[in-house]
């Protein structure tokens, strides 16, 4: 039966002991979007200098929090993260703006969470620098999309 | 007509300056869910000792997580926050867990983003521990559903 | 009867709603002391540099430690601190150092944990210093001594 | 003459350069424990719900702060820690709850220091989600009692 | 005679109690610049693009170091900053980029080295995303250039 | 044509991807000046005690900055410093210190940021620490000195 790795025989949180796994090269992808009404989209989209602005910081905040992940998620493990980029899609029929994030390393432990972790506070981000305009910003569908390197082999969402 | 108070003329960021603001009791709660297959869900719920620790380790780092929003965030301001509490409730039809976050201040400016960022640190932690049984969890539905004290008003959002 | 503050009905964590409490001058003081062989302590008193960099180390290491209580402490409140001083007195008798710290602030929540966690910081950061001589060094008698300021009135303890 | 490896010839502070030393396998138990009188023991202990989320965050909490060694103690070098185990034995007759946390590491310098803070840490948050009910808790014998791996060989402690 | 208020009558270090100043609101500014070859200047300076994202990453940057300064700081305050901004301006003639940073509070100290850590960060920004194409830049001058709100009354630098 | 490898095609900010980098040992040398009045010069150079806190004090800062290079600088990547050294020379004549820090490391990319950034906190350390009695410090010639390891060779600057 499937278990929960991360907690041991007792239902206890530990973080788990990978000292013995295998330095590999992986890399994850993760994908996330933020809804926002049209005008709030335009704001952002408009104007060389506000776009600049407004997703630059997004992109900045989403790589630094990629480095934090470990720090906000009790049980992850730390790592050498080795490459990051943050990616922005606006999608105008859908009133929204994709995020795409990938996280490359050489370690022991994947890089899901702190692909994870960089769209989220990508999204947090965008809501925060545009909250004055549009409260009712959505943020959602943040998924794992693509994971390689390690034992458990290559994964592919959609 | 709107503007995005995060940039300046110029459309560069910068940390709005809320020094002028009054000092206010606010409060803003966030809701977000994170779906997940049948069998995981189950995994959390049933069986005292696991849940409590899945559940309580995603608590306590939704808690940490609302009180480092400011660093995470780049123009979000330092607050001294006065309380944080946040929530979940399995939904079994959806296959999902609903996690609700409340924060409150005594300050100048509002406590959504510690809101919104408790909900997605809360998420993520949950797929973190769950993550070597079920990769295709899928964190979403992340807003304000209310927010009071300061100058805007009080809002509420579905 | 008496009950835990930081958790709710249900036994769950959250921190504490403090908004209404009153913001007052408050103060702490902590206490611990560090075991180690009597070489050892001899080491770090005898000679001005070395004494110097040891303990001016930990001092400083136990300073800043009190300003990262709440990142520490899941359910800490965050404070602004308004003065820390870290003292140092070693006791040949004994073979160890006694610790002290103060801390003061203006605010609605006490400054035991700040007290505490820069005793425990400054001790880990002798321990750390000088343990290529000493493995078996030991850290104890960690304790509020004096608290005042708030609801709950003067507290001494020995 | 033994020497602090963490001072130079000058006797002033140093992060000692490790980089010519082993990866090897390294491991470190540390121990320590919280007094309290018995009726806070018993509230921690007696009611599933309260003794799950007290030790459960300090659990938590503990497993974090192994991370954070390296920032909280100056001279201590950062590790890619691989695996972190809190536990906790409540011991009745002497009114107090025993500590103790294993890590491990595959790495060129020990965790004796992420050991020893993940009990220090594990104790404050007892400390601080007790306090209100129980000011004279008083945490104690905190000490490595194992460390394998490394050129310095395997040391046990009591 | 003037004394240094970071030492006590030892001359040790402690973070100074302010908890008795009042609160007032505080203004500093300092500034720096970053001096490199005439080629670097225009890769930044040229290219819409390209200068958006270098520059564009220096000012979050410094501004996010301004939160930090406290911990970077060993005796330096924890403050509620109100607002902050960085801004650049490019010399061709002395091929260099001045930084300036603004930085407000309402609190109990002043936040020159919230201002002057802005800048510091913000120029370390600058060389290291221009460092593979010119390693000899050079930062300096970095300097409180005004200072007001406090007891120590209105002060300016050139 | 020289590009700036933090920026992909299309300008945008990324944290570039070393993971196929070859592990090697790599240090950097970087100084620093910070210039005072003669006054203060001789406040920090004369009297034992008081010298030992402000320059230990600047030293620690100095080597814990350098642990969190990648914390502040956006792009920088996560290493796993080896050794950290942080060196002050007071110049009567210049009425100024002199700061140096030497960094090392095992890895995949060079050391310059730690060691420019060990510089920077410990000039501003020395600000902070002697800012009332001098408000017109100036910091300084911040530069690389000297670099070796890795693809790019040794490197010495002035």
């Amino acid at each position: 039966m499937t278990k929960l790795t991360h907690l041991d025989d007792k239902g206890q949180a530990r973080m788990v002991d990978v000292s013995a796994k295998d330095v590999t090269t992986r890399l994850a992808t993760a994908k996330g979007r933020i809804t926002m009404n049209a005008e709030t989209l335009a704001m952002i989209s408009e104007g060389r200098a506000k776009k600049g602005d407004v997703l630059a910081a997004a992109r900045i905040a989403g790589i630094m929090a990629a480095k934090k992940a470990h720090e906000l998620i009790p049980l992850c493990h730390p790592l050498l993260i080795a490459g990051v980029s943050v990616d922005f899609t606006p999608d105008t029929k859908a009133s929204a703006i994709d995020v795409e994030a990938t996280v490359k390393v050489e370690g022991k432990t994947g890089v899901e969470m702190e692909a994870l972790t960089a769209v989220s506070v990508a999204c947090l981000t965008i809501y925060d620098m545009c909250k004055s305009a549009d409260r009712a910003m959505r943020i959602g569908d943040i998924r794992l999309v693509e994971k390689s390197g390690g034992k458990s082999g290559h994964y592919t969402g959609d």
